[in-house]
Order: C-alpha cells, then sequence, then structure tokens
C-alpha cells in the first residue's frame, strides 16, 4: 500500500516479541494475564493474544466489551466503575459471557442487585493511591457494606479487590514506580489476608503497564491487566520502562513545507492523529514525538533536539537543528514515535502492519 | 434516545443562529462566505448551511473534500498547503468539482504543474505572523516564482492569496484580535495592490473564527473562511469571542463515583471524547471543560471553581466546591461545555440534537 496521508505503522514483530515477553512474565510469576484491549482495540490483534494463550481479557467500556464478545472473547472484566444508565445493556451481555465489572459505591452495588438478572462477577474497585477513583484500602466498613450486598445476590459473585496503580505514570525515576507497586501491593495483601477466609475464591488483581513491565515482586498478587506494554511509547520510554525498540508503533506522516530560518518543519500529522499528550522534552518544552528519518537503507532516530513541537488540527510542527534540516524536504514521508500510543491508536482506527497488512480497529459505535 | 454514555448534544437553534449571524456578516461586508467544514464534518450540517445560502466551503484534507463532493458540494478549497503524495487523487477530484488547493513552495508548484491533468485553483498560502506555515508577504521574489509557474501552466488558475490568522488564538485580549486582523488585513491588501493588474481575477481570502467573528473592518478582504464559529467553545469564549450562550455542543456524561474527601467527582468522559485541549482557569490550573446541571426545570451553569480538572482516557475528574457537591450523585447525567468544539467533535463522530435527531459524521476513510 502506498503511503499518501498520516498512517499508523505496526511492527508486527515488535508487538509479538512484547505479548510474549508479557506472557512469560506472567507465568514466571504464577499471574493470571488479562491484558487490557483499550490500547489496539483490534480483533486482529486479539488473535495474536490468543495465539500465545491468552484467554481472558479487559475493557474500558461496556461498547469494547460488546465488540470483543462479538469474536469469541468470553471472559471480560469491563475495568471501569459501573456505569449506572448502562447495566441493562450490561445485563444483556453478562447473559451470553463470563463478564466481571467494577464497583466502589452503594449506588452501583444497589443497582446492580437490583437490575442484573444472569450471573455477574464483580469486582471491588480500590485506590491504592492514585486518587483517581476507587475506595481506600483502609475503608474497610464501606467495603464490608458492599461486599454484604454482593453476598446476599445470587445472581453477584464477588471476584476480589482491583487496582490501577496509574500514578506510576507520574514517576520521576523507575525506583518511584517500584516505591508505588509496592505500597499497592502491601494494600492489595492486607485487604487479601482481611476477606480471604471469609471469601476463599477472592483474588487481587493490578494493572498498570510500568509496574507490570519492571517490577519483579508479585507477591499476594493473583492477576495483571496491563495494556499498553502491547505497544509502549515516549511515556514509558521516558519512565524507563522499555526501549526505544520496544516502541512498536509509529505515524508516518509527509512533508509539507520547510521553513529553514526558523529551523522548522510542518508535516501533514495533526492533533487529530496524535492526540495532544506530551511528555516535556530536554529543553523544558513538550515533545508530542520524536522523529525517524529514512536515508536509503538507513533508518535514522534524530536526537532529541529535533522534535515534534506544536500541534494543531491537521499540521503537526517539527522543531529541527540546522545540520539536519536538510533531510528534509515536501512530499518526503516521516515517521514520527508517539507519546501515547493508546490515545494515538485511537485516532487513527487502523494499522498498516510492516507486513502491508491494514488492520482495523473497533469503529465508533 | 436515552442517553446511556458520553454523548455529544447538539443545539440546532444556536447552530442555525451562529450560521445566520456569519452569512449576515459576510454579506454586510460583501465577502465571500466560505466556511470551514472540518468543525461539523456533516453532510446534515452541511445542509443547514446550504438553507442559508452557503454554496463553497472550505475543508483541511483531500479526504474530507471528497467526502463533501459526494453530496454535491462543487466548489471546495482546501486549506492546507498541497500535500504531494496526494496529487494524482487530488487531480481526480480535480476532474469533477472545482477545487482550489494551497501553495507555499516551489515543490508544491512544480509538482502540481507536472500531474495536473484537470482545472484547479491555486491559492498561494501567506504567513500572516501566525509563524505555522506560509510564505511571509514581504517574500515577493519567491511569490512571483510560484506565480511564474502558475500562469504558464494552462490548466493552474491563480485565485489568489490566502491566510489563517491563527494567532489570535494566542490573544490575551479582544485588542490583540483586532490588532492581529489589521495587521493581516494591511498584508493581504499590499499583496493584493501589488499583484491585481497582472491578475485582476485574484482575490485575498482570510478565515480564523476569532477575527471573523468581532472584527468589523473588512476592507479590502474578499473572503472569509471561519470554521468554529458553527459551534464555538470555551476557547472562543475566554478570548472574548462569543457569549456562552453561543456555545451549541456540550458533552453528556454518566456520574460514576463522588468523592466529597476531596471535592471530587468522577465521570464517564475522558480524552476519547474531549481531546486534551485545555485553557487555563482562574485558580492557574488547566480546565477541560465547564459544567452544567440540571435540577428540575432548570439548568444551572456552576460557576468556575467548579470545572472539569483532569482526563485520562475514559475517566474525567471534576473539581466541584462542597457548596455543590450534593448535586452529584452516581448515575446523574452532567453536561460539560468543550473547550475545543472541533477535537471534541471529531472525537464523538455523531451529534445527538436538541431535537432528538441523531447526525453522523464523517467516518473514519
Amino acid at each position: 500500500m502506498e503511503i499518501t496521508k498520516p498512517t499508523l505503522l505496526l511492527n508486527k514483530e515488535i508487538v509479538l516479541r512484547n505479548i510474549q515477553k508479557m506472557v512469560r512474565k506472567a507465568k514466571d510469576h504464577n499471574l493470571i494475564f488479562r491484558p487490557h484491549f483499550k490500547t489496539h482495540q483490534s480483533i486482529e490483534i486479539g488473535e495474536w493474544f490468543r495465539d500465545a494463550g491468552v484467554k481472558c481479557i479487559t475493557v474500558s467500556s461496556l461498547t469494547m466489551a460488546n465488540y470483543f464478545a462479538d469474536f469469541g472473547w468470553d471472559d471480560i472484566t469491563i475495568a471501569f466503575s459501573v456505569n449506572l444508565p448502562e447495566i441493562p445493556k450490561m445485563n444483556e451481555l453478562a447473559g451470553r459471557i463470563n463478564l466481571n465489572v467494577l464497583i466502589e459505591n452503594k449506588e452501583g452495588i444497589n443497582a446492580l442487585h437490583e437490575q442484573i438478572t444472569y450471573p455477574t462477577g464483580v469486582f471491588i474497585k480500590i485506590d491504592t493511591g492514585n486518587r483517581r477513583t476507587g475506595i481506600e484500602a483502609n475503608k474497610t466498613p464501606l467495603i464490608n457494606q458492599l461486599l454484604e450486598t454482593i453476598q446476599k445476590s445470587p445472581l453477584l459473585h464477588f471476584k476480589g479487590f482491583l487496582a490501577h496503580t496509574g500514578h506510576t505514570y507520574q514517576a520521576n525515576s523507575t525506583h518511584d514506580i517500584f516505591n508505588h507497586h509496592f505500597d499497592a501491593q502491601i494494600k492489595m495483601k492486607a485487604l487479601k489476608a482481611w476477606y480471604q477466609t471469609r471469601c476463599p475464591e477472592m483474588i487481587v488483581s493490578l494493572g498498570d503497564t510500568p509496574s507490570c513491565s519492571i517490577c519483579t515482586n508479585f507477591d499476594g498478587i493473583d492477576e495483571i491487566r496491563p495494556g499498553n506494554f502491547v505497544f509502549h511509547d515516549l511515556m514509558q520510554h521516558k519512565l524507563g520502562v522499555c526501549k526505544l525498540t520496544d516502541i512498536a508503533v509509529r505515524v508516518v506522516c509527509p512533508v509539507v513545507a520547510v521553513h529553514p530560518s526558523r529551523n522548522e518543519v510542518v508535516i501533514y500529522g495533526g492533533a487529530i492523529h496524535f492526540s495532544k499528550d506530551s511528555i516535556i522534552n530536554i529543553d523544558g518544552k513538550p515533545l508530542f514525538g520524536r522523529i525517524m528519518i529514512r536515508e536509503g537503507e538507513h533508518e535514522i532516530l534524530l536526537d532529541e533536539r529535533n522534535y515534534l513541537q506544536t500541534l494543531s488540527q491537521e499540521h503537526g510542527i517539527l522543531k529541527i537543528t540546522s545540520r539536519n534540516i536538510n533531510h528534509f524536504k515536501p512530499g518526503k514521508l516521516i515517521e514520527i514515535l508517539p507519546v501515547h500510543s493508546c490515545l494515538t491508536a485511537n485516532l487513527m482506527k487502523e494499522y498498516l502492519t510492516t507486513e502491508g497488512e491494514l488492520i482495523k480497529m473497533m469503529p465508533f459505535i
């Protein structure tokens, strides 16, 4: 396929390697591996996971759960605290697959209890310090109340405690990631110790890519749910979680204009392709992507003084050193390593693999 | 239609009023009105423009041009400097409609000259100070060279000079907007004075929503191409360009959890719904949206101390004052005024009108 506009290029070999690595890690630590499919949102890439032995998955919405259920995934956790208006449709899905949902308040569990007519697994969502949402691990009176309602309902099955240690994304060092993970692990183990006699089947589930990638102690943890690791990105690289060679996606963009007087290059590729997530570059400014160019057979990653500096709707502006500006000509295709692969993939809606295959993602439903 | 998940609500009455207002402004100033359709990306809303007498439009990509051409729009400017790899497909479109494209360098005009087989209108893209892309107005030697190539090609028709005074979006006051517009106007008028004898048919075209909305002097300008005004948003409001009651879109989001201990509310509505554009709030922090709630028949806009403060992929976190926290309960639907309606619409891909009609946008092609 000839590339003429912004295109999300996917290196299948790297994806398979990233999947294999996490599968092996889960096996080595005796963990259930329930990967988060919100990163790739693709049936085809889902099959690569299946080929690696994965049987259960995580998604972030009912829409996504329905999409994957239609393609044979029958053990799905919606890792998003139950959205009350969607309970009737959620219940339909519970009628045909093993569905797990999350609750974190009385309104959630009461609505489930009243409306569910099919067996449904329920995790209690714990906040291990991320402060996005969930119940703090020491709030046992509330946990007890929720558990009581779950246990009195014949259709609700208590699955255990689930947390997303998302503050690892704000870490300033890998040391911080280890600390956050260790802290989450202690909290989850304490909950398990406290409730296991009452609920011997329960598990504890953790899920962020940074800690699942680099931490090595999963003692007391039963399940992991990382998602981003399948592609990785510059954010993970900045956190010290992956190598640049572990990043499996790039956005190919045509050069539109070169402005040597201000060391800038304009590309066709903007906020509607990359999203607006950024990391801070060595010059203290936001960086939206790093630049790969091809010279003949050679692929060259330009250093951080050359980077995607500004995004408007369709335009991107690259800051380029004088030394490198001659690499850029209108019409030339360059490749950008994205900052946040989940949001970039969500916008691009399809992949072109290095093997020339076009892979569609979940359509907007 | 029952709303159960993030939904882009569109007030048709406000849209029609915004369209009418700009149509009238163009008429009053004797300007060609060529609205930018990248904001709404919808055939249906396009028809509302047609009903108001609009016959020619602006788009930001060849994909979008093809989409609207398929629905009867036959006079389209692609307001994005020509993307060289797409010239063959662009030429196909030029075979069936009146197509105008932008050039700003020799590579662009030479490629067009060599590859075009159908009549094509060409604007020279001028940078009036935005420093995104285009030729500075005083670079007449380059302009002369481009013009020469256009004029020696029997299929290329010089349409005139086109600019986007996009730095009005960085204005700190409406005074700045007037200044930037006046400066752009002087530059464009000078170009017109200089080239009009040689090219008597040429026009000059300007296009940003801030200056088209509030400026009143369009002397010497022939065409305007605003886009965002159709919906407006908090960014336009912050710039002093529209009233809050001129904002035609809102994202309806279900409340997922309430955390009174830290004055926060979690909603189902994140970066994949709003995009990550923000403005700075009165507390100096990024604001991603403002909050409307309904109490019985009443619609209440909460003040800026209550706002959408954080976005992750699907979660949004509202900062809410203690006084207002009781308005929020899991399952309740609230409405968020978006910061940047173009990017929000681009992500949401469909509208639910206040009249209950579901309007689809351009699909990903």
